[in-house]
């Protein structure tokens, strides 16, 4: 059986659990609190050099990293997967999108107010930009939303399970989601997908 | 024929560049100017709504961005793409970490102390922060190229790529290489598979 690394408020664990449930995987949880360093032990470190979670423990013993290409790995050969190469690649353009001008921004913003008292001076200083990044990224989205129900090929897929893990909690970063009325209703069509767990659902 | 839109300072651009020649599939090169703005005018946020390179256009005319999805898509059916499942996440594994623990922090650094004069106060704040985390990912790099030729599967490819870009050019932003043997032996075996262009090499 495949045994997930993982932490429950971590969105980026929560796409993994999410796609685990849609295709009625079985799996060991075993958490690793990552407020405590338990992700940066030595122990750990030979699980995942990056130090991080998710990380999945496959059957044959290997350790993949990284939660959006855990997510590829489980879906190949399943509905989830996207179809062609065009889909393949939309997909992934998502995906990157969603680690790189999404999640840096919502997901720090949202970890610093949902998970501390107080913000660190430091902390104080970035955030302003990380909300306007966060803001700017929500944007991209509405915009692509506004002509598409999901994100690739006019179906739930990879990429809405990326980009749904922290956009349907950004309020606990305090951002406004009542702007964007087609992330709004995308977040509705993502949420009544069958099998769709809450992210405190463990297995 | 593909048009690639790019800055040829971009390492994320220059990843596909050099697939392109690596495949010897011709397109047509439009350079835009980051540093003038030249990717957020409301006429090439009609192809790339985040307003980034490298852009592709296909043949089809769609546009996609995001380079590692680029990469994906150009290397499916040659030899550069991952044979298998298991390698195929192990790919993506790398591209991903490339694009969260490794270019904002090496190729942020590179691009504020090698494209600017002078560092403006909150990059002074930022950038011990940065090197820091540089230096992170170029441990992680270290430790998996002491047992490993390559990054995925023992063969050159697109995780090689993705993290070639910006690696090969860190010194530019005073990361010392030196500290890393396997590394330093890594971009030499890249450098010299067939078809490897240089950075400012046009085609």
């Amino acid at each position: 059986m495949m045994t997930l690394y993982d932490f429950m408020g971590s969105g980026n664990g929560y796409k993994v659990r999410l796609l685990l449930a849609q295709l009625g995987l079985a799996y060991m949880l075993v958490e690793r609190d990552i407020m405590k360093g338990e992700t940066r032990t030595p122990e750990f470190l030979t699980k995942n050099p990056n130090g991080r979670i998710p990380t999945l423990q496959l059957d044959d013993g290997t350790f993949l990293f990284e939660s959006d290409a855990i997510l590829w790995y489980l879906a190949e050969g399943t509905a989830f997967a996207p179809a062609d190469r065009l889909t393949r690649a939309q997909t992934l353009q998502w995906m990157f999108f969603e680690q790189y001008s999404h999640e840096p921004y919502i997901a720090v913003a949202r970890f610093w107010k949902h998970f501390f008292d107080k913000l660190t001076p430091q902390q104080e200083t970035e955030l302003p930009e990380r909300m306007k990044k966060g803001y700017a990224a929500l944007d991209v989205m509405e915009q692509h939303l506004a002509n598409n129900a999901f994100f690739v090929g006019n179906r739930y897929g990879l990429a809405d399970i990326a980009l749904y893990a922290y956009t349907h909690v950004a309020h606990e970063g305090d951002f406004d989601l009542t702007r964007y009325p087609h992330i709004t209703a995308w977040l509705a069509r993502v949420a009544s997908q069958p099998g769709c767990i809450s992210m405190d659902h463990k297995n």
